[in-house]
């Protein structure tokens, strides 16, 4: 079973009350892909620049992401400058810079068109249909996550290509706007009739909440004492919770769970740090040792 | 093993997105000996005005609930007006009339004097040392509520009655403000060095989160389609945690889970009505059969 996601390696600026970083390797795809690797080989499609070099490849070497479909082209890679305040649950953009991104058509090499898994990350709804459109066979899980440039800006392109998606992954404000509800389990009959039989709300310090067919699921985030940096939260998120299906091959409600507590885990690692720093150099005694104590935070004895 | 609450009994006028009502019961120590006396019997102490009559008192009737306690003095009740916007989480609170709460000191009847579990309703901290005091025999449990009128503007008071107390309820951004600290597990240890060795905070539609010397707990709030009315979701979460555990008898760890997650239901049907409504008329069945729901969302097999 292959993985593949579609989405952003980017740079990015950040400013946050833990300090500050300038450069750094950033992009949904690069948090995606380094989060899903330690579970499942992935591939990558994407779009970088000239400025993408050796530092920026070595991050992914050594891993199971197959770059095949990562795009190099004349110019600077997209850019992305942010700031976060005190309550670290929101980033304001300051300022954002496409370049290479601004033509970006993603073009799926032949290797990757029978992909049994895809992400789409969170880019413009019409190159989500377009990837989805060039695979050789329907994927057996397509996954996707927007957000409200998208939601507000192209809403019909999105409401279309949500017909072919089985697990939304989406914040819990523009799961909100997307559906136009208050409540999670309203916000979970909308979107079903959108197409997604799975929706994945996120809700970043508070956790994820996941509805399925069979049953829904609430896990809290992992208790921390100082988030450096929340950016990557949800794509780590993402790709934690993806290449953990991938591996397991099953899409029960039980798998989901796992996979769910899998992403908040991975995610708890990534805000602990700047940038992928911490998914960089995290163990797997570290990773399963958080695992077991999250499991431990939720768990009720059986009466 | 007795239960006592000291807090307000009160008439509110609400307005939520689902409406507006008018002089309805409320107050901590109702909602609070409501949820409280489903599991064990309740002895109150509050004051109350000539308003409060037939209708009021049939709220509490046939309930093992303890009104020796309740004063009745010449003028009107504690009155609070206040309005949620779409956002149900804050109340803003547009008119508080203290009436015969202006010189409320609560006096203890000699038969609640030797109660071994406490709650100290969110009241003037002053007063809440002032029960403390006029115990006979230092509990065996004291819990707490407060507010940021008290962490803001009676602070040291409030300090100095933290030093008997063994559990502290808060509000999220109360507990904030009262430790200084943003993550959960710095809160619990400024939390513990005032005297509290346990915390629960309560976050709202995002559940509760209990820390413990012998390990933590979170759990999500019950997920509604419809929230009616917020008001007392707090004090009746209070109700259903003190209450199980003067039932249960233990502080262990595993009590304590099982006293959030009572807590957390029976706020759940709280907050779909408006006032102390569907307090007055939940039955077992539906208690019973929205816990195990609960119970059953938060659950992961074991490996």
């Amino acid at each position: 079973m292959s993985l593949l996601v579609v989405g952003s390696v980017a740079f990015d600026d950040l400013e946050t009350p833990a300090g500050r970083r300038k450069d750094i390797l950033g992009g949904s795809a690069s948090y995606f892909s380094l989060a899903a690797s330690r579970l499942h080989p992935v591939q990558v499609v994407a779009v970088v620049g000239e400025d993408f070099g050796p530092d920026q490849d070595r991050v992914f070497a050594g891993r199971p992401i197959d770059l095949a479909g990562l795009v190099r082209k004349r110019g600077r890679s997209f850019h992305w400058r942010g700031e976060y305040g005190q309550d670290l649950n929101e980033a304001v953009t300051l300022e954002t810079q496409l370049n290479v991104f601004a033509d970006f058509h993603p073009q799926l090499p032949e290797s990757y068109r029978r992909a049994s898994c895809l992400f789409l990350g969170n880019i413009d709804p019409v190159l989500q249909m377009d990837v989805v459109r060039q695979m050789s066979a329907r994927p057996r899980w397509v996954a996707l996550d927007t957000m409200n440039f998208w939601i507000d800006g192209a809403r019909e392109a999105l409401v279309n290509v949500l017909k072919e998606v089985d697990i939304l992954l989406i914040n819990e404000a523009e799961a909100r706007s997307l559906s136009g509800q208050r409540q999670l389990l309203n916000i979970y009959d909308a979107v079903r009739a959108m197409g997604p039989r799975i929706l994945v709300v996120k809700r970043g310090e508070y956790g994820v909440a996941l509805f399925t067919p069979e049953g829904h699921f609430l896990a809290p985030a992992f208790p921390l004492r100082e988030v450096v940096d929340p950016t990557g939260a949800g794509d780590t998120f993402a790709g934690g919770f993806m290449g953990f299906l991938a591996a397991a091959e099953h899409t029960d409600l039980e798998t989901l769970k796992r996979a769910a507590l899998m992403g908040t885990v991975l995610a708890s690692f990534t805000v602990e740090q700047f940038g992928t720093g911490a998914l960089e150099t995290l163990e797997d005694n570290a990773l399963h040792g958080r695992l077991a104590a999250l499991r431990e935070l939720i768990r009720v004895a059986p009466r």
